[in-house]
């Protein structure tokens, strides 16, 4: 089927690749010309306007919006929908905020348009490996894109089937569901990224005790000097540990153990943070998935306002002074 | 080659049998005598007590222990030392404590007996998966007992290659690992339990938001009543948090979504709390992996006296009361 | 000087009591009669409407509303600048969201009214130790309500001065600040709460762990079967940890040390949430008062969905039962 | 009554003083002959050797052990029951580990010697507010020593009486208590650091959201510029979170709210570990605490390895590159 597609970086372009190749068709616009061009060249149809963009889109139009930040992607919506027609589908493939998507649905459904919000996870592989989806909308229209959605997602692969499977809906071991309503696309899809933050944290701390098991503070029969990168390696087949996070780990390894090329500042993106007000918001305890967070938040400070208030009280009631 | 065991449940049972399989020849005992006629059926050579097992050793003798609690390994390897001679070795592939390895290494050196520490994953997935093994010891112990690890191991099975480790050690990709003196086996496998709590308390959190988000106590418009099966299904494809233990939740949920056969009393075993131990005397923060301890600690507990001071200082200093 | 009070609860009522023990007026107004007339009782002016309310305060009219819940306040706040004019103030002293404050007052703005709002805390014992108080506003209408600040405040009392802040704004050490525009004094009110919460969450792990020294699983000779209402007594004294929650904590290990009475569910307002979400929005790491606020969420569980799930991917990989 | 004096820092020194002004008498010895002699000055008889401060003692002798560091206490404690008799009192006011107490103390008792532990607290204060002591050991060497402790603990003072004490030990509110057999005392100290890192955390954490309130990451109106130290002030009178610890955080912003003088290196001693090692061994759930010790952990750390292991995999699965 066709899809229109705005935002084309590195994930709007390879979706649109990845649907090129599986024989749909595909209508693209993008602020940067370089980037539209170079899609008209693998077979798609470029637009130079939001307007030129629509015009070239068949009736009932399907619009995929794949843009990096809330703020231009609020706009594109906005606009979009302002050249946009009943029974058209806006899809927002980026990490929204499912509120907004809430609030956004229900602004288009007065006008007859739907919106689909769509939580991809696949990174930089999905092109290879496909796009696991979290699809959030109405049913019809989420149903009259399953085109689209079929041919993104993963497929079978060679993951063996789960047991006692048999009988629910087909299209989750395909690599992607539909999980409610409006705004449920990105929620599942944000949890998906707060437990991603999780497991990265649990990983990192037990790397950093290996890594740590030869310190000198420790008594001598007790240290170990040990090889992380073999560690990482090993724990790949039949550990109970083992995952994909933990197979990038082993290759991150394999290249420089010393890890020597990162800073160790680790930036965030909202879904974590959203992920944990909303365990707030429902009474979830999340120690885990806030550790994980505040431990990226401390990444980036060097001597905290917090870590001086201790030093001080320190100094107040025990007359201790920092090392200098 | 021959591999002697002593301890024939689940794990020690398995053990014997996948060398078994694959052309190596054991020795058994075990207190129960079921368990060693079971495997004598197998094919194993049957002992009735330690000393029968120690005399129908080839010498130099390798005698593995696999045993569930740390105060009857420690005794069987006592005895056991008691009956062996130098050059023979001395294998605990149970979850002994790094510390009680180093010190048993120590002790045994002296008669000239090796003492192996293997560390070991795969649970009851082992026999068909393989077992992954981080093992400490002297390398001329270790290098003896090649044969038996890489039969045990799961091997490179249709895991792919991590790009970037040519030429390093081959071992790790098979699944076994020689991770340095004696405790460095015991010493890695309990930082991966460590992990393991971790992962499965990321999960946990993550899982309980989702069930969470159709709560009477949320805006109308911004409840979502999820799908909790299917989406632990969909992340095994394509997504950044696939893992074994989510195709393992997966299992479970296809099976019962409410996990109405659980109470929720969760179990941990020693590893655990070692790592925070060692965590602590490297000064190492890890937020997360004690967060998934402490969170095994709460589900055994009802009313804690924690909550219940809580509860007194609200009054004192409120009046709150608690609701009835 | 004259005051309006909007609701006679126990926060409401004291006030107006400690205004009018201390030579002010105050008209006061709730929907049940009867907490208006004990007022009256007490030399307050009753009214019977909020109408009747507001003519009976002088111009330009100073009325404080004090509401449990923030939905009756907005709509309170609301009907109230209705009845209103310029120059005249509302004064917020409920434990509103600060994101409120800065709305309500900036839509008051344009009618010329000024919204005040005011963090108290003293909870039960601000009638006899007074309120501390953290006010946002317009300094002109805070300057005009510093008679009635002054009041209720505790003022310097027995507390020691704090060396070094001679001539710094003198508010302070009587037990009040104006810490900065509408929104400012709730906002430092939620900090307070924030705290509060990770103080007592401290208190209770350390007595927890005091209460469990005595536990079976422990080496006999290490187990100490501790008084933990003595203990909470002698910290009252030259420890680094006297409080006032540990006064009130030694109060009622004093009455009931085994806290029989307390079933150890854990309410919580909504500050100790809004100062995480405030966390989160700054990047400040705040794991001690997330965790804080977690246990109580978690004290108010029954064998949690998440802690189900553990006991799932237990039984998943390792044949664990949980034990009947 | 005589009391010997090992150690004469800022603690045993002042410890000495204390007992010398108020009718007690001393025998003091130092590594430092100028400590001495200092004490010599006021009143206390010097010592020139282990030896002769034995033989200038009182039978039966009691001698306070008050020495920095764990390993010169042990060999200190080892030499000093060499030298002395059936029914002396060793007593060890350090901070030392409640398991090495409880083997000292069954050691000497061979030897009819009682070891007392104490638990001190009050750092350079203590002086002038006295010393809030737990006590562990037999209660016939407890009670010998009595008239010491009274005269060190700070007494009833201004602080209130908690009511429903009637009837109850009366040391506990003079400020020193009798915890249990050896080593109860210096666990129970423990924990009180334990938990004095957990409030202190929590003041940290709330003082930095607060620092924050005015970040340009923030929504304009929703921005606050707060005055840090007259927030600290304003609490310290009528609020919940009122302390000691808070009378010092008031203090140290009274001169200097940027803490410009801090670098933010935050040392810890090992009651603070040890209080973790004993929650795992009770399996006692700890957040708050532990989440205030890794805290510290982490301010001694730039650019850990766990956070460049999280950039690793965030490079690995997203592309995402590292600010420059």
């Amino acid at each position: 089927m066709q899809l229109g597609m705005i935002g084309l970086g590195r994930m709007g372009g390879n979706i649109v690749r990845r649907l090129l190749q599986n024989g749909h068709t595909a209508v693209v616009f993008d602020q940067n010309p370089d980037a539209v061009a170079a899609l008209v060249q693998e077979g798609a149809t470029g637009a130079d306007s939001l307007e030129d963009f629509v015009a070239k889109l068949d009736q009932p139009r399907a619009a995929w919006v794949m843009l990096p930040a809330g703020e231009i992607t609020e706009g594109t919506v906005q606009r979009l929908a302002g050249l946009m027609q009943a029974d058209d589908v806006i899809i927002d493939g980026g990490n929204s905020f499912y509120k907004d998507d809430v609030r956004r649905a229900a602004d288009l459904r007065h006008k007859g348009i739907h919106y689909v919000d769509v939580g991809t996870s696949g990174g930089v592989w999905g092109l290879e490996r496909g796009y696991c989806m979290m699809i959030g909308g109405d049913t019809s229209a989420v149903d009259r894109l399953d085109p689209v959605f079929a041919t993104l997602a993963p497929g079978l692969g060679s993951v063996p089937r789960t047991p006692g499977r048999e009988g629910r809906d087909p299209r989750a071991e395909q690599g992607y569901i539909h999980a409610g309503p409006s705004g449920a696309g990105h929620f599942v899809k944000m949890v998906h990224n707060g437990i991603e933050y999780g497991l990265m944290q649990a990983y990192a701390e037990g790397f950093d005790i290996l890594k740590h098991a030869g310190a000198k503070e420790l008594p001598e029969a007790q240290r170990f000097d040990l090889d992380i990168g073999d560690i990482a390696e090993v724990w790949r087949r039949g550990s109970v540990v083992s995952s994909w996070l933990l197979d990038l780990t082993a290759q991150a390894l394999a290249g420089d153990e010393q890890l020597e090329d990162f800073s160790g500042f680790v930036a965030d993106s909202g879904e974590g943070r959203w992920t944990l007000n909303a365990a707030i918001e429902e009474s979830v305890p999340a120690n885990v998935l806030s550790a994980a967070l505040y431990a990226r938040f401390r990444s980036r400070e060097h001597a905290s306002y917090a870590d001086k208030l201790l030093s001080a009280m320190r100094k107040g009631f025990g007359g201790h002074l920092e090392p200098k």
